[in-house]
């Protein structure tokens, strides 16, 4: 057994050189310039070995970037036995001398490297990219996940909070920054610049980023806001692009009619509930005027829904697709016990109610073919939100008006007359995240990224 | 026993209550409210949450803070068996799952509270306080030094190098940050803004500094540098209030001859090689006369040593001093074979060369009283950096020039004609950190932040 | 007669307040606003008057503006003959007080008007607008010059080089800003945003423009710059959608291919030779690899030359057509002995020399019809600008290489084999402004401007 | 005759170049310089032209400067009998051309050469400076008067309300700056930076001042406010420097307690009003609990003014000298029929109502010396600002509250009693222009600036 393992370290060994080509001499095998930065001493030289390394790493091909990650995954993992040997120690005594012992064998030697790494000029964001490309080999490598798990561990704590920035995004904005705004858009695609600049530009309009200050310019997460008189039903109303701005005094009501993520690397890591507060409060204070703050969202499982409970027929009528809605909204839900619509999660856990319903509200393809053509508005009320969201997030429950429910029952009465069929309750198992309007699919926010929720 | 327990933490409970006042009964108990921020699922209800107890904090006396670090220290540690446990079954099957589990466990809670309590705004500065206070309680708490660990394992990852923004220190630069670089001053005392205004505002001065996004008006580290026309021999020419500045084609040598840390809270942490080089390497893109990088040092331990070795009589006599401080510097050792001079010990690891001493080099108070008035030169030769570093990081070798050998050698011969008593080789066991100019003395750089190192 | 002025008075008195109707009482009459604001003695109300009027004024329909103009021409004119007076006595007694009464009456009111209105927020914007709209009237009212000569009198002042800031523009630059280098672009258009992002961001391509402070977001004119390996001989080369671009140590050309003026406001205030001469400055400071500075110019006026001259056989010969193009620089002449080509007398009154001519260089619709296709080099040679420009300005010397001489020498020879007829030296009667690449039409820099040049 | 004037012409040329010392050769005789630049084509050989003659004229000692006002004075002048010549063809013929004519000539050329040196970098406040220097030798050779009459006109022009910026100046504004608003406080002398820090720093303090943007780092005027609950009487309790900062909700009022000019070259040009209002409305918005706007003001002629009615004795009493000091403000004038008091006219002027008198207000030995300790509020309400600055302007009539008429009426009845000799209505002859708070003694503010308000 000793001679196979041998042999095992000897064949992979030889892989290994080949994926990872030495460039020139200079700067060596991957895995050993990784071994070397990890043992360096001098800040400034670790710091041109881990460009060195970003800048390797950058030019592999596929096949050499997956023997990279077994490479964190394997060879950079903790020694368990130490582990289990060290945290018996400190079990007898508690000291600090074992505490440090335990704590320095239980983190994996790739956390170090990657915070190593991070010490090069616009390295966060080659490590946001390098986990995006992690994550989409999950599906094929499961066992990467322990290696994604340290990632996500590190960049959670890098994108905390208390470092990111508000910025509104206007059409004062660098137009390197509003390129990535036009590229991130998710919800509602925008397709010119006029297009950017009508949903800018306006004095009924605004748009907040927030951002990390080691990738000052690429956003993280935006949302798009409409200020309106009412609540509106109808997004290509929002958009149109033959409107007249409202004036300030005729406004009410902020409408967060988009919201995108913007780094698929940053996957599980959720910026959605802190942004739309913040923007909450400070559109409260800029606007004394505002009097509600409602979404305008999609309903993305809504048709998948329909057809799978031989509904489809609601989708010809407009009354019985706001029914059929409600009660999807309402009573569909996850396994788990919460709702299987991703957008309604995500709402509200944030403690958002579920409000208003349209017809005939995204005519877009991509609206009908998602939804019917259905939109729902989830309202943001400061003085129910913390309540809202405790109760929903201890024991589903679902904050709705009298009115929506209402509509939910009548559906539930009506649901054998349109589908003939007897009802058959079976949660889709397709993997869904709860996200912001945007990014429902498994495309945007892979499996692995619920682990990071 | 078991009652013995219970009533030790009813003792404890009720101890804590006291020491933790409620604030009108809205925010409740300290330790309650963190283990509320741990349970929080909503981003903007954790940040409120986070806000309230870093505010309840900051007003507690010192002996509830001592509390507050027992409660992080003992309540929110890890279960070391469960770990063990964890571990093994870990070793046993090393899938994701499990890896995650045991990764989950092996972290202690308060990491996660202080990444929780980051969020709120300001918080990071808090956090750096925190750490600072902590600091000046292990000498009597030494058992606290898990939760140090902890704290300065976070700071680390947070203060990472690729978050770090040089700037440069101007007359240009806001007042509120100028007072900082007054106060924080530790080699050589910035008396008056007249005094600052003469180390800033002259073509041929230069300071840098490094700062934190979140910190942005805080500085962390910071160095002075005058450019000269040669290497300078004396701290009070370089400082002296009635100089002409020199002009930029007479300049050939830029003179570091101040370096000082400024956040007690991140002792340990070090920004002081990253911050030469990067310096370095930015003047001499922008002056390209310049031939040489030096810092004026001083010699912290000189007069100490002297003491020890009975060889005080060469305070009297400059050449004698030379030779001595030349001994000193080449031939006085820890046990663990590293220099005993502090200064000493951060630029060999840097990498440069001791270059040239000075005696009557500073003739302060305090420059007699460390080292007889002597002072030296460490030069920062960058063809030469990365072996030094290397030789002095494995073999504990110094570099230095023939002359200054020369010194030393004579030193050595001479010293029985000045001590008249048998040298008696002992290191002091005074604890003594690697640090930059400043800072050498116990109380800036706390034992325990060697262990950061 | 007493009684005809008084009915031409009494109508134009009507006709007044027809075109400037009260705005609800409050405001008055336009004229008698401008009389009360010439009376006023408070800033801040002064301040507010201003804001009216040019509120006022913008709100005018076509005819009202002529009325104001006309009110500003003859109202708030000299008094002539007391103007005459008052010189008489200071020639007698040139004492202070004898020079100020002479200097206030010799200036007309509609200055210190001009001065008044611009105390509004955004009002130099709003003077600018109007002196374009002002030019618009001259060739029907050529009386008003006046007026012009007044406001661009003012103007001049206020868009002093000294007041003048240069920024670089980047794909960085706020969107607002950008999109009126879109529409301010005169020589080669520039169609989508794509089309502007390859003309700003590869790292061969250079943009810089003048501002003034008082309107930061509109650029007064700018320069678009391509770097390159040798002199480009086609401007669909330099605008290609898919080049790579050239690494900085190739670069030893800096090519100026477009030059606009933004403001027809401004018409006749000369900004290019500044901008031109600035940019050689900072480019030479921060490219040491940079030989050449070069034009890449249209021959605006070289179709409409061959044809008066029937010489349009030359267009179907690129060989005939350079040669015609370099004896159409260097020869045909204004009646004031000036070149035709108004590209040619700015960058000869620059102190360029013609350096090259190259066929095929602009194969679009705009190209062919203007000039056959054909451009130009200027040259930029920073040691010979100097004297090149006295000897334009003094003696309407032409600068030009020894190979274009040869050139224009053939084509001399060769011209009456390609017309057929004998040659009729004629100058076009059009008028033609000094103009750098682009405004050369007469819509761009009506006769007005010539006076202010 | 003639001879007498060529000899003159003679000896006023070598004594110029005596003044005008050639500098090496290569730049020549100052007024050739001048000359020289005049006559320049070129922008950009213009700009290093008219660096040259700044440059030279910096260098010259204050005999050469004379000499150098005196050719701009004389040499620079217009040719009085050609303007009348040109203004009776224009009276005759109204055309554009012959307007043209007259308004060239009637300018002085030293007009264009202000302008044409403008275009050097840093040229404005060089400008600026030499207004200064200009003033300061009015008194002897007032003949210059004509210059600084041109001078001032270009720089009125320049320094525009519409070109100004204001900035709030703060704890964070660059250190730079703040020296200069150390140095340029005029009415209660800053001592210190902590002097300083606590006019800027308090969460109760405001700083204000207008900036230029050719003079982006030295302010033209700034104002200082504290704001208070009720309006206070004494400025050294509002200077103290043991006071806590008022809570934002318990402010009510805002005391403008100093307003310093900063540019001695732009007195007779007035920036207070404006600055006064900006900030009036700036702070009405910010801080909607804001109902009063004061000054805390000195009253600087008033011991002058008891002095020379023999009323000396009311010093003594503090409910006399408020009395008299009522009276001073109210009756005492100049042969115009404005107030005595310049700080009064210029508060009055803009608007503002004699609101309160205060004794014991000011302590210091200034206060003292001018006032005996009296200050006053002068009470700006927006309600009234602009029938108050009318009837002011008008009818020289003086807004004041009913108690402080009172007190001028008891003022009056007691003054026998306490003079003991007749009253003598005289003015003083000191010559005292319009000034904000500080400046109104002759040196800040000299005759010829009189001209210019």
């Amino acid at each position: 057994m000793a001679n196979a393992t041998a042999l095992g370290d000897l064949l992979s060994t030889l892989l290994d050189r080949k994926l990872f080509p030495r460039r020139g001499g200079r700067e060596g095998h991957l895995p050993d310039l990784c071994r070397k930065l990890l043992a360096e001493t001098s800040e400034a030289s670790g710091l041109q070995l881990a460009a060195s390394i970003l800048e390797t790493y950058r030019q592999l091909p596929a096949e050499g970037r997956i023997a990279f990650y077994r490479f964190l995954n394997d060879d950079l993992d903790i020694d368990a036995n130490e582990v289990a040997r060290l945290a018996s120690i400190y079990a007898e005594d508690p000291c600090p001398e074992n505490f440090r012992n335990l704590s320095r064998a239980s983190e994996p030697k790739r956390q170090d490297l990657f915070r190593r790494l991070n010490q090069a000029p616009g390295a966060t964001a080659e490590l946001v990219a390098m986990r995006a490309d992690l994550l989409s080999q999950l599906a094929h490598a499961p066992e990467l996940g322990r290696t994604d798990h340290d990632l996500v561990h590190l960049l959670r704590s890098w994108f905390n909070r208390g470092f990111l920035v508000l910025r509104q995004i206007t059409w004062d904005t660098p137009a390197s920054i509003l390129e990535r705004i036009i590229a991130y858009e998710a919800v509602h695609e925008i397709h010119t610049w006029d297009d950017l600049r009508r949903r800018l530009q306006p004095a009924d309009r605004r748009c907040f980023a927030f951002f990390h200050p080691a990738m000052p310019d690429d956003p993280l997460i935006f949302v798009e806001v409409a200020l309106t008189d009412g609540v509106p039903g109808s997004i290509q109303g929002v958009l149109s692009d033959n409107r007249t701005a409202l004036p300030e005094e005729a406004v009410n009501t902020a409408v967060f009619y988009s919201i995108s993520n913007c780094q698929a690397g940053l996957a599980g890591i959720s910026f959605g509930n802190s942004l739309i507060k913040q923007v909450v409060r400070d559109l409260s204070r800029d606007l004394p005027g505002l009097k509600k703050f409602v979404t305008l969202s999609p309903i993305p499982g809504l048709s998948r829904w329909l057809a799978a409970e031989g509904l489809e027929a609601a989708q010809n009528d407009p009354t019985q697709l706001r029914r059929m809605a409600a009660l999807y909204l309402l009573d569909a839900k996850k396994k788990d016990g919460r709702p299987l619509d991703p957008v309604a999660r995500f709402h509200l856990a944030n403690g958002a109610t579920v409000h208003q319903i349209h017809s005939e509200a995204d005519v877009s393809d991509k609206g009908i073919a998602l939804s019917g053509g259905a939109m729902v508005n989830y309202l943001y009320d400061l003085s129910k939100i913390a309540q809202n969201s405790e109760a929903f997030g201890q024991k589903n429950e679902i904050a709705a008006t009298t009115a929506l429910r209402a509509l939910a029952r009548q559906a539930a009465k009506n649901r054998n007359a349109i589908s003939g069929r007897p009802k058959v309750h079976r949660e889709t198992d397709r993997p869904s995240p709860d996200v912001p309007d945007a990014g429902w699919d498994e495309e945007a926010a892979p499996p692995a990224a619920q682990d990071a929720s």
